[in-house]
């Protein structure tokens, strides 16, 4: 993900928007815009909240001023929801009646996909702090949501629910950009890919030429026996192949070992050799 | 996921460890608890926290009162992480010079790979409030790792980056004992790690005897000039800290080191070095 395109994420993420129901604390409310601002998600629609505006909204929201002014107050979660393609509810409780549930990751994986492929409206509906989403409320969504929590101690609180749910949103969102724009990054991600680098790394054919220059200076310091250099330049291959270098570590290394090969034969003496010798 | 070995899944997060440095605010240590509990870690340690112990703590911290009690409090980083085999710093910054940097997600894969297939311990570091970890502090660190955020609106505050960051560490940890389950997942990966090492890891706190002694033996050799080192000292720790040594492999390119500075100070000669030299 070297390149993001902000602007086509922005686009992307304002259609999925979310949902809280009869919100009682507004330090929730604050909380939850500075959570979907961080991500990149702009719109939030409070149903019925208990107590709005508040101050501590502003106060929690911290530079999240551009999305109070966009919240939307609605009366019913049917209002809050209308206009929407697919709709989730979050859930911690499994219910009477089993409904399709979905973890966040592929909750968000899903709902982004049908943002991007087929311009949909997302939403993400969370219930109360105290007692969540009746029954009937869940019974209005598409899916259920569920975050993957420690099930000896319990839940989140919905602004710690809402923060991973905005998080699944926008990684969802960079996974799907990333490959659209590039096939290789449906390659499986191993450690190399995924860093951002700021340097290239070398190739396989210079790596051939590092080997012999180590193992030469080893031998001319005796550290290597050529006749009998058992496993030592199967461990070198092992160690400096796992770190992948990049060019300025392999001119570094093979500028180290010049030097050691300089000092080894005469070449190069330290600047005060000479009264060392003295 | 249907079904989840949840001792197991705890047994492996008990290997993850969350470092908080210098951190102000007593309620984001209560916050960082919560997150952790609520995703199954257990272990938090507290670089000389600035107030501590403090009510807001415990009242934050609701239901976590097991993890209070196994805080531990350290002086140092060094102290807190010397015991460690894979350290994370956390930077919302681009340094000086670009360290191994990983998004959560792959770098909790990667850390959730190192504690069940070799049983390391992990370690990831938060900084301060404010200003976040010093060069020198992030330097410590095999790799650093981030959270992608909205780059327009600016970064998660560390509670929430620890939430995010614990959610990710759980996440990997499912995944990875879905697929143990699974005979095709134990197919090589690239990451060493995934390897089933032959030889244990070395240490943090090996590794910190491993760089005076590298710089000592480029210092007598003149490649490093002790009173003008540069970025030197940097580029190494960037190079053999993304390696994670193995013990044998440290102790050749330790004793590497020393013959190099034996054939340097004359305490060491060739075989043949009297032919040379006639």
């Amino acid at each position: 993900m070297d390149i993001i395109d902000n602007a086509a994420v922005a686009q992307h993420l304002s259609h999925v928007r979310i949902v809280m129901v009869n919100t009682t604390l507004p330090a929730n409310i604050g909380s939850a815009l500075r959570a979907m601002k961080t991500m990149g998600l702009v719109k939030l629609v409070l149903v019925a909240p208990k107590t709005y505006p508040h101050p501590d909204i502003d106060a929690l929201a911290a530079g999240a001023t551009d999305l109070i002014e966009q919240i939307e107050i609605v009366e019913t979660l049917e209002d809050a929801i209308k206009d929407c393609h697919l709709v989730f509810g979050t859930s911690a409780r499994s219910r009477t009646i089993p409904w399709p549930l979905l973890d966040a990751r592929p909750a968000a994986q899903k709902s982004m996909q049908s943002v991007i492929h087929s311009q949909q409206e997302i939403a993400v509906v969370f219930g109360r702090e105290d007692r969540g989403l009746t029954n009937e409320e869940l019974a209005l969504a598409n899916y259920h949501v569920t975050i993957p929590v420690n099930t000896d101690y319990g839940v989140l609180n919905v602004a710690q629910a809402i923060q991973v749910i905005c998080y699944e949103m926008r990684m969802a969102t960079l996974e799907l950009i990333d490959k659209t724009t590039d096939v290789e990054a449906l390659m499986p991600v191993t450690d190399s890919e995924a860093m951002h680098w700021d340097e290239p790394l070398v190739t396989h054919e210079q790596m051939e030429q590092f080997y012999p220059h180590i193992e030469k200076m080893l031998a001319e310091i005796e550290f290597l026996d050529p006749k009998n250099p058992r496993l030592l330049p199967l461990r070198l291959r092992r160690l400096f192949g796992r770190i992948q270098l990049d060019k300025m570590e392999y001119h570094l290394l093979r500028g180290i070992f010049s030097r050691v090969q300089a000092l080894n034969n005469g070449t190069w003496k330290k600047t005060n050799a000479d009264e060392d010798h003295k």
